[in-house]
């Protein structure tokens, strides 16, 4: 995706709510914002990839700021939450165990955000009302004919915490004989789920585990490593999750891959990019 | 007041805020921010004047959009909400006709966005709740002394809607035998009182009305007109509503002019400044 001038506040908000996770040195902060407004002003520019522009200013700050994980507890609550809620969620796919269900809860999964909610906020109603939204964009059919015309699948997972969530989708997707291998981030980049992340709500179980070898927000096929572009071109069928995926992904020529894109619409410059609302629920097939 | 690290976050937010307000064009809007992106990276540094950068940046908006007041459906709202509320603050004087409840009102005058809060709105809680606190900081004796002590009082005025609650404190003040000249913004910034905003609820009925000469975010002394500057420097008593006011001032040689700042602590930049918290009420001798 490229940049849409709402991107430009959004980054440097962005990058004050990184900068106040990873530091308390408000001169080292100031001198930060001067930096990334340097960068912007060389970089921010019409056709810009949105997610490129986000993971360079995110590295300057954990680079500056001498801190590479700046969300480290928010990550780890984030799965803390996600495990307690675990049980409430599989009672609500006993009732429904269609694949959409599961496909409704992978993206409640991408719109509750545990480390901002905290441990005391109760999802049940707002799981139940997202279950019972449509899905702005379904490409459902479209999906289950992608799940039988291929044997592999190479899910990006973008959140910590929503990985939980994805993990019931993975398990229901193995239903169907698929071999899934799960993309993490190499290293700390916002709240989403690294390799340690994924053992530690046991995705190694179900699944394939690889990183794209970098820290960007979402895939930037360049920056990745050579192993990963290796499974990514091997692939004809990916499931996306997220708003940093959907921007890396639009940038990458897909050629004939079955790729499906499930996340909630929680910005205006995404909604411009697929001409829907915000808060809008979708899957999507690029 | 020099800037802070959050103010950069700030700055951009804001701009959307005024450009969304000013036109529909995107293709406008993200060279805009290109070009304040430019300017901030050139300009916002260590030392630099927040309201200096601020006004700067407003005014790029307002010249490249052609829009000359993008807030001035807010700023007639606000003063129509404000206008609608007055009996109801005159009973609440009524029963509490000090110095400091006209001087509280005020600053309740500074918390409320008429403009955002909308016409539904129902303020009443939020205004006893706020007479109720205790200002932070409360320089009511030193107000008093200074009453006393000078004949003429200069009034800076902030925002459309909050004047019609500062003409209430301004009759109060008149009780003291004061000539009271209210400076207003020249041409329009943000939802910044003008002389027809003014005019709209009758300020000038009962004090001076003058302009600053131009639409600096509160006053920028070698922005302002002549005429406005020799008011200011034959004026010993200030009475200052605002965050851009109290940004501007503390930029001021004020010799040993007595300097009043009204305000609400509104952002974590100011707060620092001032070593108080967010949603403080101060009346504050600078």
């Amino acid at each position: 995706m490229k940049v849409y001038y709402e991107c430009g506040a959004c980054f440097l908000r962005q990058s004050k709510d990184a900068m106040d996770l990873a530091t308390d040195d408000d001169v080292l902060k100031l001198e930060l914002i001067e930096e990334i407004l340097d960068f912007l002003a060389k970089n921010f520019n019409e056709g810009a990839s949105s997610n490129k522009l986000g993971s360079a200013v995110h590295r300057i700050i954990k680079e500056k700021t001498n801190c590479d994980d700046p969300y480290y507890k928010e990550k780890i609550i984030g799965n803390k939450i996600a495990l307690e809620f675990l049980p409430k969620i599989q009672k609500l796919l006993e009732k429904d165990n269609t694949l959409e269900n599961y496909i409704k809860i992978a993206i409640v999964g991408n719109i509750l955000d545990f480390g901002a909610l905290g441990l005391d906020f109760n999802p049940q109603n707002f799981i139940l009302s997202n279950l019972k939204k449509k899905l702005a964009i379904n490409d459902i059919d479209k999906l289950k004919k992608a799940i039988s015309n291929h044997n592999r699948l190479l899910y990006l997972a973008d959140n910590t915490g929503e990985i939980v969530f994805d993990k019931l989708l993975i398990e229901k997707l193995r239903e169907f004989g698929l071999e899934i291998t799960v993309a993490l981030k190499e290293k700390p980049i916002l709240n989403d789920a690294c390799l340690e992340d994924a053992l530690d709500v046991g995705l190694n179980e179900i699944a394939n585990l690889t990183t794209i070898g970098t820290d960007s927000v979402g895939i930037v096929y360049e920056e990745a490593s050579e192993e990963f572009r290796k499974i990514f071109d091997s692939h004809d069928f990916i499931i996306s999750k997220g708003l940093g995926n959907y921007e890396g992904l639009t940038e990458i020529d897909l050629e004939n891959k079955d790729v499906f894109c499930l996340l909630c619409v929680k910005c205006s410059a995404i909604a411009k990019d697929i001409d829907l609302e915000e808060k809008d629920n979708v899957l999507l097939k690029l």
